[in-house]
């Protein structure tokens, strides 16, 4: 089997680490891992499949004779580094949104358009976390109908932030309970015990930007470009697992029975679905694993073509390390 | 001045001891306060206003006298004791869901149905806390044009489930923070650091039982019987406060201009809308007072006759005891 040399561009990161373990859980076939990270890290030596890895300084020079570079960089270094990664002949397979609305990009959940990866120009971009885990979960469902569109509320972990976003969740619960007060530093206010209405930066219309992604994403990943989005994103105090409420419209809306079966059967899901015993998705239940799990299946009360569902998933994991990996087995598969 | 008689039937519960404060805050004309429980707390001595006041234990016999008796207890005890307190010719507000839907029984928001208190027939129905929130925020809007539907997600406080709620998530993260097991007692699941999307018991269509009352009561309480309304409604690791993450549909839509000046007036809430300086409604800030904030006003994508917005308030102020003792306002000033 052939082996590839694979590197990590920003590999520190809580994605970078979780590439990380996903390419030896996987079994991703490497012949050797090159950890690329700004000079704050590089030098560094870090364990990886029993043996030693020295950190590397992240330059123009550093990926020559690579196959695959997988992003988990900030956008300004992703920018900064595709055109040297693109040169070296290897795939960069990122995770950052700087690539994902070019039209020369390619932006795949394996599940759902995994076709589109070997349209790829040399940059496949992997979207964003709770894009993934929407998509993921609904798209059984418009295989049955065309989604029109979706109205989605998020609950977002605070892991969605990098690392440090469980550190100072930890450390503010743990003032909270002493009495003392709370600083924030990597959240705008005070999480621990609140909500944040709002992920990224004001985009149109009131929006956020993390909120349009899910609109303009989606309509690129289910090749839908008259899909309609209104979507809600709130930070809550949970440490990992992104959660979404969804309202979908449809051409002509499958049952619940049906929309039950296909996802009972898509690939990536895990229909959790049964209130009167108290089973749907929950983030402690998701967390650690690559399936959405989906549930709270029901009517939509305002619109006869709707479906309401409740959906979470590890948006560290199936989100972006997990996805990332995916792509590149959907890449070296269709190679051979 | 008029003085009245005041009853509180489970004056020991969350609600119940809110209540007795805000009688005292908003200097409700009491001349004589009494507090009825079950046996566990019959006979215990608690202070109100400056005084001792001993919990007397329910009975059919204990309501003779009172001008007005507020109910913070269960579905079943409130049953028990509604025809003796209309009986002994007090007029019971309840907060408990077991008259709200009753044609007989007015459901009252007073920024939004006062007028309704007056149709009453000893018993008045204060509604569901997140339905107060929701019709409360929405209330200056539907004045704009008739709303048609809404699809509303919850974020709903520990407290919302009793005094025992926020003991409960102060455990469990305790708990998680020394690495300890999680033992699930108020809550079918753990709360701290996760999300639960049940409130209620399995109803019809699955739904919840805490679902389907946005739309029953919202319908009786803004006089729109044919509102449509499908709501998740999920337990959040906050102590106190609810928000909601609404869509709205109108008639014709309002702009977000017109949206955002009718908020600003409305009794009851406060707008805390501006995206590009941080500033939106969230629980921390909304806890411990009566307003409802509003915020994140922003056109729905999916409808063109669609708005969003977010609102956050305190379930046991205006949640609960608030607008229990404001129902009790309008009752008296309604006889002078």
């Amino acid at each position: 089997m052939k082996q590839y040399k694979v590197g990590i561009l920003g590999a520190t990161g809580s994605v970078g680490r979780e590439m990380m373990k996903i390419l030896l859980e996987r079994e991703f076939p490497v012949s050797e891992l090159h950890l690329f990270a700004s000079e704050r890290s590089a030098g560094k030596v870090v364990a990886w499949n029993g043996r030693p890895i020295q950190i590397e300084l992240a330059s123009d020079d550093a990926f020559k004779g690579l196959d695959i570079v997988l992003g988990a960089a900030e956008n300004d270094v992703a920018k900064r580094f595709a055109p040297a990664i693109v040169k070296a002949g290897a795939v960069f397979i990122d995770n950052s949104s700087a690539f994902r609305l070019r039209e020369d990009v390619p932006l795949v959940v394996p599940e759902v358009n995994g076709e589109d990866v070997f349209n790829h120009r040399g940059i496949i971009a992997n979207p964003n976390c709770s894009t993934i885990i929407a998509v993921t979960a609904i798209n059984a469902l418009r295989q049955l109908s065309p989604i029109v569109s979706i109205v989605a509320s998020t609950y977002q972990a605070v892991s969605g932030a990098g690392a440090a976003g469980p550190v100072e969740l930890s450390e503010q619960v743990s003032a909270v309970m002493k009495g003392q007060p709370v600083q924030p530093k990597v959240f705008p206010y005070p999480i621990a015990f609140n909500l944040i209405p709002q992920i990224g930066s004001e985009q149109e219309s009131g929006y956020t930007s993390e909120e349009m992604k899910l609109q303009y994403e989606g309509q690129k990943i289910l090749h839908l470009p008259a899909l309609r989005v209104s979507c809600t994103c709130v930070r809550v105090p949970v440490m990992r697992s992104h959660s979404l409420s969804l309202t979908l419209r449809f051409h002509h809306c499958p049952t619940v029975f049906e929309a039950r079966r296909a996802i009972q059967r898509a690939p990536g899901c895990k229909l959790v679905d049964d209130l009167g015993e108290g089973q749907y998705p929950m983030p402690l239940d998701t967390s650690d694993q690559d399936l959405v799990f989906v549930g709270r299946i029901r009517p939509d009360l305002t619109d006869e073509d709707g479906l309401c569902l409740w959906c979470c998933g590890d948006q560290i994991r199936k989100g972006a390390a997990t996805n990332a990996v995916q792509i590149a087995e959907l890449l070296i598969n269709g190679e051979g």
